[in-house]
């Protein structure tokens, strides 16, 4: 079998290394877990189901180069990001990621050790979590890219999501908004998986993650929620980033990828932000708005001095033309 | 809201639809299930656990324009294809796929018919074998692409794997391999799911799909069950379009994308065949070989009239240079 020299140290790229070569080079670096019966290597992996007592949660996301990274990139922050923007999701729902599977695609000439980086920058971030990496395909494609599935799980019906905004309910965002492509956040994030637990366990049930922008995202969650909701630009945390940017605001509400949580909260809930502060002295978080009234279709306005003017929903659309206006 | 503008019939191509409007036209396509919580629409999708007497089933496959199909095959075939060969499988394990998730990107000149086409052939294979597309995420990119991911599950213990071929077991293959592509079967076989339930209710412990021909098939089952494999060339069971080639044989071993199922059972069930026969008069089913020793590392020999030869493991390696020896 050629297996071994395949997968040697002399071979110099992507498709010297054969798909079996590169396949045993990665599995080592794949995290496992005590849940999984079978990883990756057959057709299919074999895994321990979530509880009765939970649901089972599924989600998946391309990265793309030239959308989501560029070739010139530091191989390890886009095998991270791959993984990232995935359980940022998982966060946004207050859900724990436990297994996932990976695509990856690569020209033949990519360097084995950039291949390898990709590999060892998500493998990393997956131990950290500890999602297993148990199965996914690689395969030639013209650009990069990594299409990241990842299977886990939640306890029944406490989820949170995009139609659980009620009227009366105040918005709060994590962190700080914008610029993330210029400050290299959109790569380093960490996703807010302890925060988006601890919220669902606080009994928020209202939440998205913030990919396309705060403006798209609370668009979402008045559409799916058929609300109304009212936004302080006063009170949109801006990134150092953003504040550099001509337009702050219009950075920390379009931008997009900034992986924070936006999510509403029960106004009764007097302490969430002094006790979120307490749990997370390292993460901010802002109340920026609040949900004013039923809407069906929803709607989205920004609170100014001359009353509320409609908020555009300037987040990110992966097919419109560049620049075009939305 | 511009939605209902940019899902309407006047859009010419994928990348005037815009996302969402692309979203919102497959949203009708897609079949659902009465254990789903939560489908496409939000961060992640909510779905009932399988049971605690199973285990969860994962996997996930591209399909990629050049590689898999032509831009000019039938879209709704190759929506089908993508789906189908994930099926395949599960249907190698013996389990049952549940939900689904696809990611799909197209160049933005892609025509919207096509598009439809290609998740249309999607959905109505989904719809056949109750599956439930429950997210995914569209994008541009160079050339067509589908990731299919898919989760199910199996009766806890039962899953036929690569690694459970015992020595004296019997080798068999369903259906006749070789000639897919020249035939089309790439596209329109169906997903030996029936079987594959059939044969683990049985009792069977090791099998495999065809996906890269059957002397690749046997050499993974080999490795994986430390076993010495020796399939008897005359029992291949040949496709019309193999029986067409200048090589039969070496099509039927080598061509792939065969999507049959290739498994081992004990010698001493011996009315496998007649009673599979019985349960599935349709689908052919050949004993190929028998697996006749322990051999780390695995081993595939050739039976002929002048004695063993080995058998060489032509399957396809997506990374190989095309021709390249093996």
């Amino acid at each position: 079998m050629g297996e071994v020299g395949h997968a040697g140290a002399a071979a110099a790229d992507f498709g010297s290394l054969g798909e079996r070569g590169f396949v045993s080079r990665l599995r080592p670096l794949l995290p496992g877990r005590t849940d999984v019966s079978l990883g990756a290597g057959d057709d299919c992996a074999l895994v321990a189901p979530p509880s009765p007592a939970e649901e089972l949660v599924l989600k998946a996301d391309p990265l793309v180069e030239g959308r989501h990274f560029l070739s010139s990139d530091d191989p390890r922050r886009i095998g991270r990001k791959a993984l990232a923007r995935v359980l940022s999701d998982f966060a946004s729902m207050g859900a724990e990621p436990r297994w996932a599977l990976v695509d990856f695609a690569a020209p033949p000439s990519t360097p084995v050790a950039f291949a390898d980086g990709i590999l060892e920058g998500l493998a990393a971030l997956a131990r950290r979590h500890g999602v297993a990496v148990v199965g996914g395909d690689t395969s030639r494609g013209d650009a990069v890219s990594l299409h990241v599935f990842c299977a886990g799980a939640v306890p029944r019906g406490e989820a949170m999501r995009r139609d659980r905004v009620r009227p009366g309910d105040v918005l709060f965002a994590t962190g700080a908004l914008g610029g993330s492509y210029a400050s290299g956040k959109h790569f380093d994030f960490e996703p807010r998986l302890a925060e988006g637990a601890w919220l669902r366990r606080r009994g928020v049930r209202a939440a998205i993650d913030v990919s396309d922008g705060l403006s798209s995202e609370l668009w979402h969650l008045a559409r799916a929620s058929g609300v109304r909701l009212a936004l302080d630009p006063a009170a949109v945390p801006l990134s150092p980033a953003a504040r550099r940017a001509s337009d702050p605001l219009a950075a920390a509400l379009g931008d997009g990828e900034d992986f924070e949580l936006a999510f509403a909260a029960p106004a009764s809930d007097a302490s969430l932000l002094s006790d979120f502060a307490a749990a997370f002295p390292g993460t901010p978080l802002s109340a920026v708005g609040r949900a004013l009234a039923p809407a069906p279709g929803g709607e989205v306005v920004l609170l100014g001095a001359s009353g509320a003017s409609p908020l555009p929903e300037t987040g990110y659309d992966h097919f419109a033309p560049a620049g075009a206006a939305r």
